[in-house]
């Protein structure tokens, strides 16, 4: 198993992760106060400092959610997840919501993508982030090559970080170039955001436990006399699967939903590609069932599509004991997710007027 | 001999410096063409292409000037040197002036250096430099933490260093900060930024040799196939020696006049520690003469305040002759600094008028 915030591969063990990574299970206590199936069901496993967010709320203290995208050409179902936590966070916890735009990492990661290429990609990732329904006046997003006075904050971690240290924590290599290796500096800046523009408060960020070194960090430097932040917290989610049951959906190739993909493009790929737990008969589905448990379909609906707990748990049973079939399961997921994308590409045309509401501008002297 | 951008010793031989940098001395073909005494009388004594800098203004072809500051608490004579160059080439070549202040890299380097600290050093500095008498709408200053679109362009050029290139070039160290190793590309970003700007065209950046390490950098990042811009041409100075006879100005100490002094602490200062050139007797000095070469004094009229040949030709050899005495020269170099801080003094309070003239904003979406 390798999980590092660039490269993910092998069998993951989750318990083992968050031992190791020195991070705490949500318990059943904090699964109480979650009321979204994205945050409750499981996909969301494990966190810091998650319960003094919560307690903060309680105590009617100010808090936050911070989580960024680094800006690819299209986005696929799997790059909402953590947009998704932080809207259910925005709804049940009525909090602000910051959406930092990292266009500079994949820009000084990916060779070949060039300068205004990149800020295309931006624009367009934040036209699908507003569209999942992000509330005006409460929500902040930036890019980095737009709103450049992320530099001034950055520029103030920088100096607490040391080469060895980023190299150490990032696995940078020398001949990576110096974009790269300042990037952990705008990536902390990011993390404590939110504490830069509204004061010190207690931010969580949902993110992918392969980027909990970020996290880390983070709350190291929070601290640092320079600052006096609080330490973020954060819900760590597990990796999404792909279509073909891989640990993590990729952008490349036909393992993933794009927002963009047509019914019928959906309606192929579900029905090709999408990872049956059944049986290779129906005879024999009838009689042994499936197994929901690795089937991606289930899993699909589990994680974004079935709102309704008492319906999910009927598709559960019916498909283990045979009663649904998989191609029937298959037919319940595509209408689910082109439903969600027709609803997503009109509230992605709207989200054209109102964008400028949601853009942190730099300031001028 | 040791000369780095961070650091300055030993005896230095200026003609195996423009050897092993592949610079080339100036020539009287060049020289001709100079008519301020700055950079005519061997100060500026070596340059990168400054012909084709000539040339492109005979050919009527834009032509600017970039030369920055890392700013300190005060200024003293020897930061002028570059400054008091862009004016002369902006008055005899009717040509505009990007100023960078470099906030950014005097923050990452000095360790105790607070952001809000190194900020009024720059607003200060900032004054100094306006008051010099430049044009307004012809001279661009910026600094780094305030007009922080610099970071995107600093992107552009960090994507074509790698670490270890930075790490040769400079001498970085594994344990500075992510700063200091990203510092290079907004360096190379300040000497291509007038391109930026204003679009392809050859910028000449008046600077110490031992900045000369970011000049060749710039040179070679200017025709990647990202830019393809101009090389930028250079004029390299000599340092400025000390008041005690040292290679070069420091700022900490008594060796050096601040643009702050009162008169009577130039007065103090010149007569206490110009390093003198004449004999230790008004006897012995009559009959031998004194050394105007080695004269402090003799040398900062040369470079800063005799604007006149003839004038400074004659003191030369009334000193060498005997005739004119060493507290003698000293009285006509301390009465020509405190009329040149006076003005100046007077030329800063102007400039907080003006200073929103000279200052390049941010662009906002």
């Amino acid at each position: 198993m390798k999980v590092t915030p660039w490269d993910v591969s092998g069998e993951i063990d989750y318990n083992k992760l968050v031992k190791d990574f020195g991070a705490t299970l949500i318990d059943e206590k904090i699964k109480k106060r979650l009321k979204t199936p994205l945050l409750k069901r499981g996909n969301y496993f494990s966190h810091r400092d998650f319960d003094k967010w919560l307690e903060a709320y309680d105590k009617k203290k100010i808090i936050s959610v911070i989580t960024g995208r680094g800006p690819s050409e299209k986005m696929h179902l799997g790059h909402l997840i953590p947009f998704l936590a932080a809207k259910s966070l925005q709804e049940e916890f009525n909090c602000k919501v910051f959406i930092p735009i990292s266009d500079d990492e994949k820009f000084f990661v990916k060779e070949d993508l060039n300068f205004n290429k990149v800020l295309e990609y931006s624009k367009e990732n934040i036209l699908d982030i507003i569209a999942l329904g992000f509330k005006v006046n409460e929500t902040f997003i930036f890019e980095d090559f737009i709103y450049t006075d992320i530099y001034k904050y950055a520029a103030q971690i920088a100096k607490r970080i040391t080469y060895s240290t980023a190299k150490a924590t990032f696995g940078l290599k020398t001949e990576n170039n110096i974009g790269w290796s300042f990037y952990p500096a705008i990536q902390i800046a990011h993390i404590l955001f939110p504490q830069f523009y509204l004061g010190k408060h207690i931010s969580v960020v949902p993110v992918g436990i392969d980027q909990d070194p970020f996290i880390k960090l983070a709350r190291d430097i929070a601290t640092h006399k320079d600052f006096k932040l609080e330490k973020p917290a954060a819900l760590h989610a597990k990796f999404i699967p792909s279509l073909f049951g891989n640990i993590k959906m990729s952008s490349s190739g036909e393992g993933v939903i794009f927002l963009t993909d047509s019914p019928s493009e959906v309606k192929r790929k579900i029905n090709k590609y999408a990872f049956s737990g059944g049986q290779s008969t129906i005879k024999e589905h009838r009689k042994k069932g499936g197994n929901p448990d690795i089937d991606i379909s289930f899993q699909y609906l589990k994680i974004f599509f079935e709102q309704d707990d008492k319906r999910l748990e009927k598709i559960y049973y019916n498909y283990k004991n045979g009663t649904l079939l998989s191609g029937e399961l298959k037919i319940i997921l595509i209408e689910k997710i082109n439903a969600f994308l027709a609803e997503h590409q009109k509230n992605r045309e709207e989200a054209k007027r109102s964008i400028d509401k949601f853009i942190i501008k730099n300031s001028i002297r």
